[in-house]
């Protein structure tokens, strides 16, 4: 249930949640019930927090009730994102403007999610990552560590298109650390990106891509391998 | 004229709209003079109904003052969507979080539009009709019943790009019945995508694609049909 | 520091920020510090404008506090639209719902960017530009007058995703004078297109496109000329 709170301009309080001293919270935030929120965190103007979820009829999300929304110490949360209840966000992380985070997402420390992009349901991103502008990361995917995904890449997780029995799983995409997606990508249902890869701008991925591999085209085919000084380690 | 109503916290309403007792409403939620809204709709925080139409000066859309926004029995709309005045939102459709649907836009019965997408002025889209997330339909199409519309899909209507006589009009493309459309696939101009087609990821459509044609690549070909398990009324 | 203001229900204003007489200011506005406001703008439903600048922690983005944002005569800033301090809005620019501007980024007079776009850290658009639904200008492009840039369209600036020194610039496109950018392009980074030229729909950009050329597919390859008939004088 919310409530106005003098805490911040505009801001509206659901039950149980407690705001530290040292929160910053800009004008007119919605916090919803539960929602837990570490030290040092940061809520820009119009974030909403811990939103309840809410199904279309045949949506294949798990129905149970999340656990509450997690925002880890010195976390941001920028203008107009929206990041519903169960999603746990770990320290340091930042959630852009206007994106979008599900529930049972986890994003991991200093991870970066840019500007209008998704993180949907049941994903889970590990640290160092960097989410551009506007990519979609589809329900079930795994994203390992250092990953970099370019703006406007789509991931996609049923290749039937919901034509497909109840339990049939959904297959995301698995990014495999340190790889770079390019651009404008597309990835089809349950590919995995290999270690180190890199994925060029306006690639179709419809087959895994081995680690170190470079890929492009429609559909990606491989054209060579990543060399030795663009390996992260040298840059990071 | 908006002003602030006690009806739930934040929110703000237009001359001549009536809330139902059962409905459900979020923080910071502002609906616009004239929205007419059916019994046990649920407006989550910060939407934004029946915004009157502002038109850039080159915009082709019409200048008519357009009828209210109505939603639906049991429509939802949900945290920071913005739904245009003259939109007609029918029973039990979901408008997700931080969708756009504009003027004369019609969305159906059951119908979801994924978050982050938008419904340009004067589509019609029918009944279960599924959107996922970031797509873009764009004006004057015609979406049928039961079509899946994969993420990021993006459909054009104008093959000239803005140099045409005012006259001329826009050809959004018509996508038949239970027609399935992959993610990030780009449909040109006035394209028809035929009954229970298929549309793979990454394909860009540049012909009209015949029913249950299962087409991929840039630009689209037709590679098999459509299998009997694969139809619709195995899965509905 | 925000307040609430009796200007227009639910506004909140920083310090310094002056409202004409005849600013039309929608709901739930939320206006930062030093925001300069010329004659005649219209500030829609919770749109948020001269939010602070906020990093990431490796974001290449200047850490300079920002001038403030400068939102000039008959601008319009849409619903929930979002633009960072020490933008530039030109006279009579619309930003649609939803988008984002950023930054130092300057938008022409008279342009217009669409709904859920956005114009990244330090762009350059001129003058009666059409930018549509959902496109992606990234940070450093120079768009100029009068360029038409479909839905869709993603724009990058980094060969090697994130593995350069801290001294290697970033390279966004550059779009020279009525250039047209077909729905879904990708353009990678660095790359002209031509004045008048023509980039088909779902083409992927990989070199410099000459003046009136017309491209198509991944990669992008000229086709033909952009026939006089079809040159902007014909049209505007």
């Amino acid at each position: 249930m919310l409530r106005e709170s003098d805490r911040a301009p505009g801001l509206l309080l659901g039950d149980g949640v407690e705001l530290l001293v040292d929160a910053e919270i800009g004008g007119n935030v919605v916090i919803h019930d539960g929602t837990v929120l570490g030290p040092g965190v940061a809520i820009q103007d119009c974030a909403v927090l811990g939103k309840p979820v809410a199904l279309g009829p045949r949506s294949t999300a798990s129905r149970e009730a999340p656990p509450p929304l997690e925002i880890g110490e010195g976390a941001t949360i920028c203008a107009g994102a929206v990041v519903v209840a169960g999603a746990r966000i770990r320290a340091g992380a930042v959630i852009g403007d206007q994106a979008h985070v599900r529930e049972r997402a986890e994003i991991g420390e200093h991870t970066v999610v840019g500007r209008g992009s998704q993180i949907d349901n049941d994903v889970r991103v590990g640290s160092r990552v960097r989410i551009q502008t506007g990519c979609y990361i589809t329900a079930y995917s795994q994203v390992e560590d250092d990953v970099f995904i370019a703006p406007g890449v789509t991931t996609t997780n049923d290749d039937t298109m919901s034509r497909h029995g109840k339990d049939e799983p959904l297959r995301g995409p698995t990014l495999r650390r340190a790889c770079r997606v390019g651009g404008g990508a597309v990835l089809t249902p349950g590919v995995e990106v290999g270690e180190e890869a890199f994925v060029a701008a306006g690639a179709v991925v419809t087959r895994d891509v081995p680690p170190r591999a470079v890929v492009m085209g429609v559909p990606a085919r491989e054209v060579r391998e990543v060399e030795d000084v663009d390996l992260l380690e040298r840059w990071s």
